[in-house]
């Protein structure tokens, strides 16, 4: 049986960290519901919020992306992929996983160079990324699932036009590859306009797009095997078939989290890898919580943490601050790449000669663990036996799934995001979007 | 007169956002504690902890670093920091800033390439930094101020033992130098045995260290101009004289931060600039915030925050989600690089042309601040002219002036970080430092 990632919460626990920590009782009155919201899921798998979770076992996406691949492996050197928010945080977070931050710098690199573009409307970006990559041997892969976003399509009309400058018109159409909704948007519908391939983008939101073409073409660009992290995640989805909360991690971790929240007040939830390589990671995890959850007045405020580096700049508050969160680790077992420690002698730091990097690692995420224990501070830690794609796949879905327990415990739709709207009104106002003038003049009393 | 940046804090009052803002009268009271404090703050002006008020007057400093870059200037290509949390998130912050992401591929880069390491003990990001730099041509800033972290010094003997392999035993001592106190510590005692150029850590702590040598010799050999660095915290430093809450924006930032907390209960306090450039910054004020402030059971829990990308990922939760937090925007007023986003005609996007991206960027911010405020959602903006060394210096020293009245306000030594010395005296143990074998046998139960 393959192995899976593993869910230590025996520190979130009263016995532990008193009257911090969660309850037995707490949880065993959780596990009564869990057949019943299995059952419910069970019932609306085929919604759009919902086909996230068919995404794993989608082969014929499979087949499709290994074949346009090819061609792009022949044609390019660089991918650019141009989207935000979700659109853009699971590609991100598997390649930061994967390749890292040199990745781009380093001269065997298999595979295409992948950058992240679109996600900001700071001009200086785009115009520094034009600086080092050669447009002729670029492909972009322009995201958004609305055909809507301003930032990606501010980005997308500009590198549109340098591209059409570099090869013309006729041969630009060749360098974009779009997922959107086919829906008729504008984005869409300039798509098919010029040409370009459209990537239908999968009925559901965002940010539970990772395991969609929005991160796995990046992904599998890059040379990366996304066979496996559609692996990982059926591993996933597997035991949360399971109605006992200690077979099913992602509901146990839910349920922990909610409990949390509701009955002690923690309204931060921490997630730091002990990783250098799942930062980005945490990043897209800080999405899904906050919009999935934070809603109505409610929702815990998640926040991207690292190990070792935050415990330079953020354990002191963790260790001696008020009592008003929760920290999740993430701790890989077996490093690919180990380095020892050279022996200095004759000095007080002799002791850390002979060492391995990877021990040490280990060692700074036990004595903060430990120690936050026993300051009652609760924290849990997800066990990834290596990282690699099979394991990452788990850990997307193991959230992914997590938040959908969440939103049942909370009763709240963890699919929409109504809070953004009125902004966004504002915005096309001012920007002299047709339809919303209402919205340009009541702004403009700001300015 | 040299212009200020500005706090703009209308949206943060109760006459904006009811309840959960700040009420006049809870001001006044602030007021009237103003002048003890800098009272108080002036008699205490030589004191370690303070010493970092100084920095910006330290033009012997500032001579000796011009002609320590001249030499540098004529050596070497590559500068790797090597130092972790406040030993090195200031010369980052500087450098995210004024040069961002791609500056070290950029062709007809000035300055040297700067890079980071030593922030982790995961192996794998310095395996592959040594990928991509040519050692000869490299000299390396080992920074830590106690001389005994573990991370930087972990990686400095690797890093040594690699510079030895490559460019003998004899020379290798050109390619290091060292920040650290004067007195006796492991890494000064090496650096005078090895014969690497020392430079005296100044006596305050890590996280008040941006200007001193910590940030400014990393800047300086990038190419930027550390003289209006310094000159942009002198400027803040001038108005923290003031009595008058109204003109010393530090401390009213201060009082506005303290009265959420403590009146509303307001734990989070966000920092979200609107440039993209600026991230690197909010890490650099995170760490500040958290371990100044957290301690005693008590603090501000800070967020790291980008716009317009957090728009989609976490404005849902701060919009609509529990009035929790408040936010402080950075938004700067002249961006040096605009560009114009292209016209697509006969599209629903056609609005877009025309726009510079610029102009987009203040609307986003517009648009979200104003929808925040409505929502009840206090938030205030911090306004820089322009992102130029001589406002970022004002925008360092803004900030560490704030967390200094903030401290007074809580009535907390914000200088010390008590919360952190029993899991370094369990890694200790675990790693087999002498005088830590009761600490080692006490965790070794958790393994």
């Amino acid at each position: 049986m393959a192995r899976m990632i593993k869910y230590d919460y025996k520190f979130m626990s009263d016995k532990k960290v008193g009257r911090f920590g969660f309850r037995q009782k707490e949880l065993a009155d959780l596990q009564k519901k869990l057949g019943k919201i299995n059952e419910k899921l069970d019932k609306a798998k085929n919604s759009h919020d919902l086909s996230f979770r068919a995404l794993p076992y989608d082969y014929k996406m499979l087949t499709h992306l290994y074949k346009l691949n090819k061609i792009l492996r022949n044609h390019f050197d660089n991918m650019v992929v141009v989207g935000i928010g979700g659109s853009e945080l699971g590609a991100k977070a598997i390649h930061g996983a994967l390749a890292g931050d040199y990745a781009n710098q380093l001269r065997n690199k298999k595979g295409l160079k992948i950058y992240f573009a679109g996600d900001t409307t700071d001009p200086k970006p785009v115009l520094d990324l034009l600086k080092i990559i050669d447009l002729k041997k670029t492909i972009f892969f322009i995201v958004s699932r609305s055909g809507l976003t301003i930032e990606p399509l501010a980005n997308f009309l500009f590198l549109r036009k340098k591209v059409i400058e570099k090869v013309g018109k006729s041969h630009h159409a060749n360098h974009f590859i779009v997922s959107t909704l086919s829906n008729k948007n504008p984005l869409y519908q300039i798509a098919k306009r010029e040409g370009y391939l459209v990537l239908p983008h999968y009925a559901g939101g965002g940010r539970y797009s990772a395991l969609s073409i929005n991160g796995l073409l990046p992904a599998l660009a890059a040379g990366f095997d996304i066979k496996n992290l559609l692996k990982g995640a059926r591993a996933i989805d597997k035991i949360c078939k399971s109605n006992k909360l200690e077979k099913n991690s992602p509901a146990l971790f839910a349920a922990l989290q909610y409990l949390a929240y509701k009955k002690r007040q923690q309204n931060i939830s921490i997630l730091m890898p002990y990783s250098y390589y799942l930062d980005d990671f945490s990043f897209w995890f800080r999405q899904l919580m906050a919009e999935s959850v934070g809603k109505k007045k409610l929702g815990i405020t998640p926040i991207a943490s690292l190990g070792p580096s935050d415990q330079h700049s953020q354990i002191q508050l963790y260790m001696d601050g008020p009592h008003d969160k929760v920290i999740t680790f993430v701790r890989v077992e077996k490093i690919r790449f180990d380095l020892q420690i050279p022996k200095y002698k004759n000095s007080e730091i002799s002791y850390l000669g002979g060492h391995g990097l990877n021990s040490v690692l280990k060692i700074e995420h036990l004595a903060t663990s430990v120690s936050l224990m026993e300051n009652k501070r609760p924290n849990g830690t997800i066990i990834l036996p290596e990282l690699n794609e099979f394991y990452l796949g788990q850990l997307f879905f193991f959230f992914e799934m997590a938040v959908v327990y969440l939103g049942e415990f909370f009763n709240i739709n963890v699919f929409d995001q109504p809070g953004v709207e009125q902004s966004k009104k504002y915005m096309y106002g001012l920007l002299g979007r047709k339809g919303f003038e209402k919205e340009a003049r009541e702004i403009r009393r700001y300015i």
